[in-house]
């Protein structure tokens, strides 16, 4: 495991509760490569020269610009290398590798946070039909939802997974700001939070928008976006999200 | 039940689950009325002069704006009237009633997926202490969450709402709409929706912001842009979000 971070923490435990053996775990940082090693009990190392040569698949769990410089500096010969960013070409690999790949597991990850990877989407690329079977025999023991996504697709889900997820955790850190700045507690918006989640989970969000902007309610979103006279931010997002639903479901975009 | 849209219709088949009955259902609508009352086993009509003169609570759950032109159309007498509306201040209704109060269920409603009140918080407000004792008293039947809420706080928490609900249901509908509009399913996206919301109802949100605004990955930003290009509201969204998210976690606001 190249990389001690957010992702290469979860699935190196994922790999080792699934009986896949991690043998190293390489980061540049001593404590997160040190910590990580030590949860999944297996050996750690920062000096790149001191790679295992013994391993069958080296997964490059690094951010993404780091990527291409760490394989670089590495020879893996001819060794199964993969990537695992959602925006990253398999061709970033192609010059320095011979056998290699991309292992992407579509998932939010914190390290403090343990996942099931049962139903995680894992989107596979290989550069031969051999290199695929292997990453297949690898991810099913992780998920029931493996799938053959190419550099283009991957990129177009990574896109979308930048809305559901790191988009919509913003829109909930500004409910949680507008809760607390009246001294209200965070926690009374969280059955509602969950509710939208599993609803989008049953249907199809486009067909359940409610809302003030959906019903073009000008007196109510007028008065938001006084509310937000403070927060010049979320009044611009406030705006520029309402004017969307409402021009989206009217059709006139 | 004055009102048979998404709300009503939940909290009727919330209210006769607990045991609590609905004598009447009223809508403008016969087919709304009628489906409702049929779902309950009640009476129903479109005549506002039928009102039932026998109810112990009458309850409003009728649009925002046919608040007030309702209840002055209705002669209550001195029966307890309240409203559902979360944006709504309470004394809209103090012309017309003289016991009155409001009874804010804070979760997202549809008619065709039934929901269990027991965790949704509900917001009550009176215009008397006998009158907040009724309504807590109907409001313990069905959830273990009942919190006195006054107008002004009860408008924040709805502005909160359309944050986390309606604004976010829209970025799920652009992330399926993205992943449509290359053939590949929305279901690929579901496992991190749910996670995402997961993660919400256990850390502060803003604490666990993760994606490539916060990590100012300007490349991978630049390029998500030029593939919204066919989306002019979407890439306004994104860049606004995405300025936003940078801002509020550099302190720059």
């Amino acid at each position: 495991m190249m990389g001690a971070g957010n992702l290469a923490t979860q699935l190196s435990i994922a790999l080792v509760n699934s009986a896949v053996p991690v043998v190293q775990v390489w980061s540049r940082s001593r404590l997160s490569a040190s910590t990580l090693a030590e949860r999944i009990g297996c050996d750690w190392i920062t000096d790149i020269g001191k790679i295992d040569k013994g391993a069958d698949i080296y997964i490059v769990a690094v951010t993404d610009s780091a990527i291409q410089p760490f394989v670089e500096s590495c020879s893996f010969g001819d060794k199964l290398v993969v990537h695992t960013a959602g925006s990253v070409p398999i061709d970033i690999l192609a010059n320095h590798c011979s056998n290699y790949g991309v292992f992407y597991p579509l998932q939010t990850f914190s390290k403090e946070r343990d996942i099931d990877f049962r139903n995680i989407p894992i989107c596979l690329e290989a550069n031969s039909e051999a290199n695929l079977t292997k990453l297949r025999e690898l991810a099913i023991c992780l998920s029931d939802d493996v799938r053959e996504i190419n550099s283009r697709q991957r990129k177009q889900i990574h896109l979308a997974a930048v809305f559901v997820c790191n988009f919509v955790n913003h829109l909930y850190a500004i409910g949680e700001r507008l809760v607390d700045d009246k001294q209200m507690d965070f926690s009374i918006l969280k059955p509602l939070i969950a509710e939208t989640a599993s609803k989008a989970t049953h249907f199809s969000p486009q067909t359940v928008q409610t809302g003030p902007a959906i019903r073009n309610n000008i007196a109510v979103m007028q008065s938001h976006i006084e509310m937000l006279a403070g927060y010049p931010g979320f009044q611009e997002i406030y705006r520029i999200i309402s004017n969307d639903i409402y021009l989206t479901h009217n059709k006139l975009q």
